[in-house]
């Protein structure tokens, strides 16, 4: 790749595809190094490619952090964000909690980054604000089918929405694509063990 | 408290107490600026005494932190290491499952540390190592209790295991004595949802 800054597209083959090339590569240093310990110069050189041909693409470090987060954040809230369409609370919860393991498989990474952030800087700041506006939805959501008689109102709906992320977001310590554990199950057994516990089917429950 | 190595331990008030503070401040340390920012003296300052009065109760660091390791760790696996006593093996995961979140809860700043461990020098590797296998023997209670018939079999037994401790183990995320939620219940939710889910009790189970 050319080191001067080239203004006609033509000359670099595919623009989209370089800049996924650049985020990707940030987001794996930041994950093995941490953010602080990266260089730009680290990416380029991940990359093979110039500081310059960097700043093609992204103004800066933050610039990157700041859009690598973002993207964890559209992809574990799309499910939210879908219109209700008739679903019941806990039908739209349900899908919440397979959305976001199906995200956190597809983009493992992007959100292994996100939930390390600790609100160093501007773009962790906000994408801490982002996470807490998340957290106290999917609460709402779980107030909400506990109000319809749909979910269990023993456990505080806080506790479960935190418990049942907790457990979603796990897979971030332990999930590695191409390993022993089939990512395109987990969605399937988060939202089984979310919903129906441990308990085989027509079992008496346990008496808490 | 004196400079001086004392070796009349008459003089040391108790040196019990001494010990578990030093380590307490250690942990929190560790916890807020990590193992390798903390120096002895960072320790020594926060307790208000001299670097040399904490080479009375610990050698090292490294020892400071492998103590504080193993205790995470005694307490996490008190409830495995229970003899069976005719309890089949769902109602000892239940137990386990139970006493792995209350020591959380009781030891929350030392489970904490233990979870951070990434593995660098021995005293990591070898909290790591245990860690390993105290998750290999909680898949193997899953297990024969998925073979008793007591809990349900369409879910992997290690990602049973790890589901179910990703969701213990976030409580160091969210969970602080003395804040909204209540430390004591949390044994319960836990051990409600792990076994029985979010479905109120008489709800026809999921088709997934």
């Amino acid at each position: 790749m050319d080191t001067a800054h080239a203004d006609t597209p033509t000359r670099r083959g595919r623009p989209g595809h370089d800049r996924e090339a650049v985020l990707d590569a940030a987001v794996a240093l930041f994950n093995e190094r941490g953010y602080d310990a990266t260089s730009v110069a680290d990416v380029a050189g991940r990359l093979g490619v110039t500081k310059s041909a960097l700043y093609h693409h992204f103004s800066s470090k933050e610039a990157v952090l700041e859009l690598a987060l973002g993207r964890a954040l559209d992809s574990l809230e799309a499910a939210l964000d879908q219109p209700r369409d008739g679903r019941s609370a806990s039908a739209a919860l349900r899908d919440v909690f397979r959305g976001a393991t199906d995200a956190l498989v597809t983009n493992l990474p992007y959100v292994t980054l996100l939930l390390r952030v600790r609100g160093n800087g501007p773009a962790e700041q906000a994408a801490l604000a982002r996470r807490r506006t998340f957290d106290q939805r999917v609460t709402a959501l779980v107030a909400q089918a506990q109000g319809d008689g749909d979910i269990r109102d023993d456990v505080d709906a806080s506790v479960v929405a935190r418990l049942i992320f907790g457990m979603i977001n796990s897979l971030v310590e332990w999930y590695r694509p191409g390993g022993a554990i089939d990512g395109s199950r987990l969605g399937h057994d988060v939202v089984t063990l979310a919903l129906d516990g441990l308990r085989p089917a027509g079992a008496p429950r346990t008496q808490e």
